[in-house]
């Protein structure tokens, strides 16, 4: 497979792309996109992918992909990283889309706003700060016990949720209020392996 | 299968689930939540659903299931629904999580507050609104010229998209400014079936 990877190195949903490609071997490419200066809402960016975000791949066809987590079951069909069970692959589905949809709004949204937009923690938007430490919390919850998502393996739920969680800091979440969830990142990381929080 | 849909009827979401479940002739049981009164967020639904959302699903075997479209993927894995094709597959995913990312937080949450919070449309906050609208236009342009989102048959990316997009009017989106989009949205009603717009 030839992988061309568009991406900025400091998202998180661009790195769970990055960190599935090297878990599985596959080679790939790395485009820097700086989202900053705009460069994923460029004309030719847009042509090819609409929605103008990244991660964004082009296959060793020329077609492109988006979305992270549809990027991520796409290179790990097959893999160990998606569960054989039909009921732990639909647990999977849905940490994948409650991540999307309950956490990184809110997780690494706070994380943007602070680290790369200039704001204060205590000027982040209340709604941003409250359903952050509700997903935090939730996956407190999740992972008392157990060592990954689903399971007794890391899976795509992991590589989904740890991309923002282990950034949680930068948008002012401790993560020592959630020991359960800081032991895993540091276990997904070593599992990964992936280097220090960016 | 023995399914039981925990589901509010006002909900898209919860609604492309029931869909599924008929579209694949899957005998269920349906439960009324109503979310406005609260029921997806006591201590019995928190139990079984911890992020405290409808729809949720009791399988068979008494395991529960959340997040609509991880469920819509469980139920249809091996029917038509799923295109067979690897990267029809990966473009559906695209689609389903661009759906509760992109679309689903604004031409939703903007009916939302019209016609469950009784807010105005002029009072709605101009992101959701024009985010909406970038949502729809986005949807406009992929369906301009095309019969479906993936390949040329029904996929679950339809039925994710068109839950809420068919109810666009009730928080203030003008289908009649995307026609390929609205004749899109009739004929996913036809080929579901699914009755007039809620």
């Amino acid at each position: 497979m030839s992988l061309t990877i568009y991406g900025d190195s400091i998202s998180g949903n661009c790195l769970k792309v990055k960190w599935v490609a090297e878990r599985l071997s596959l080679p790939f490419r790395w485009i820097e996109v700086d989202i900053l200066k705009g460069e994923s809402r460029t004309p030719e960016f847009l042509a090819r992918n609409p929605a103008g975000q990244v991660p964004m791949v082009i296959l060793d066809d020329g077609r492109a992909l988006a979305q992270s987590n549809a990027i991520m079951v796409y290179l790990a069909e097959g893999s160990d990283l998606i569960p054989a069970d039909a009921y732990d692959r639909a647990r999977m589905f849905e940490w994948m889309f409650w991540e999307q949809y309950s956490h990184e709004p809110y997780v690494a949204v706070a994380r943007f706003h602070v680290k790369y937009l200039g704001k204060a923690v205590a000027e982040l938007e209340p709604r941003i700060v409250e359903r952050g430490a509700a997903a935090l919390a939730r996956l407190e919850a999740a992972l008392t016990g157990t060592t990954y998502l689903v399971g007794d393996r890391l899976s795509l739920a992991d590589i989904a949720l740890v991309a923002y969680t282990r950034m949680a800091h930068d948008g002012g979440f401790n993560l020592a209020d959630y020991p359960a969830t800081l032991a895993w990142v540091r276990r997904v990381e070593a599992a990964l392996p992936i280097g220090d929080p960016a």
